[in-house]
């Protein structure tokens, strides 16, 4: 069978991709991408002249998908490339959405694990991801902005610390601070919150406020699509420029 | 400053490493670590004639993190190991406890992700945390049960898929029989589920069950601490050997 592997290559700095992830995309014929991701794995990796660059724009996974499955058809040992984890809102769900579909019986897909933003970026801060935690896109491309509230809501009175993809886009710059009203319904003014910019590339910023300064705008209006947003839960502390939530929770 | 760096492993096989974390092995004087994850270490980086080993029992964090802070304050260059993520259920919340406690000001703690136990069982699989998921711990060491069986009920509720650590062990053999119970109040029967046990190792297995055969006495007594269960939402789906949830959410 020929291969399909769905790589991730962790936030960006060489020294946080796998050693695994390397080695598929020098071994690849097929480089098959988002056109920045594409970038962050040249980065990485020098492609040779066996190496086919497959760029695409974003927000076309389907038809990238497909375009991966069609060259292992044909015979090529193709590499499809995320930022991150692949297996977070990423290529991997997007690969299987295809075969789920139909199609490419001899094609074999692997999916290849890597760093997330959001473990990035807590390791920038300290821990605070050390206890149970959520991981949510605020995107609503692909479900109801009902979903999203109805899960903000319930991961933040069960007092998870909440991790944020995809926080804010010009198309919905206001549903940004709707999302921080519903957790705020459940968390102190004081709790903390971490925003990772671009963590693990050369631009990149952390920074600490309480949930009350960041919801003033212009504070709100700074986070984009390459920010990853940690509210904390009610036991998250700030220590020395960070924050960690401890392992122990209250009885 | 005399420096600990808190690195984690990934999963225990050397690709999944990052190669910041093999470097700062390399670099360290001291490993401090879980006898256990200390092995997986030296199955990663040979430890040089220059590196002397720590080894403590599990359930030992606390004082762990002391002597690794201790070691630093005297000069050392020490690393803390643990496997996986250390900041997901591992050493670097609890090392931030002891700094938060007071003590060790001369002493720099830095965080250095790995790929962890949820995000290696979740890529065998295919994707099954490709939308909106939790990460739970079902340990009650360290918080009542009570909250655990609130964040399973808020998670399930909202349809979270779920990513569930040290789901049963010898001293709590039943509990994650309830935890199953009160998912499966907002879960089909057929939910996907897998199963992740020392992945990433020599003796990894990737089983792929459903919810009703997971409730199943003689399946549920196979999971230990060394398995890593991913519940399914509503929309998780079985596809070849494996399972992913679509990015996709029904209006």
């Amino acid at each position: 069978m020929s291969p399909v592997a769905v790589v991730g290559l962790g936030p960006g700095a060489a020294d946080l991709c796998t050693p695994e992830v390397r080695r598929l995309l020098s071994d690849a014929t097929d480089w098959v991408g988002y056109d920045t991701y594409l970038d962050l794995a040249v980065g990485i990796v020098a492609p040779g002249p066996e190496q086919t660059l497959h760029r695409s724009d974003n927000r076309e996974e389907a038809a990238r998908a497909r375009a991966a499955l069609d060259l292992a058809a044909d015979g090529r040992d193709v590499v499809v490339v995320s930022s991150g984890d692949p297996g977070i809102f990423a290529m991997a769900a997007a690969v299987m959405e295809q075969l789920y579909e139909g199609g490419w019986p001899d094609v074999e897909v692997t999916v290849h694990p890597g760093v997330s933003a959001a473990q990035a970026t807590a390791a920038r801060a300290g821990a605070p991801l050390g206890h149970d935690f959520c991981v949510v896109s605020l995107s609503d491309n692909l479900k109801p902005w009902s979903i999203i509230e109805r899960r903000l809501d319930a991961a933040a009175s069960a007092d998870f610390v909440l991790a944020l993809y995809n926080p804010r886009s010009r198309a919905r710059p206001d549903q940004f601070l709707r999302a921080l009203e519903v957790i705020a319904a459940h968390r102190g003014d004081e709790t903390p919150v971490v925003l990772g910019r671009d963590v693990g590339r050369p631009d990149e910023s952390v920074r600490i406020l309480t949930l009350r300064q960041l919801r003033q705008a212009d504070e709100a209006e700074q986070v984009d699509m390459r920010t990853t947003v940690i509210v904390g839960s009610s036991t998250t502390r700030l220590l020395r420029d960070g924050a960690y939530t401890p392992r122990s929770y209250p009885a």
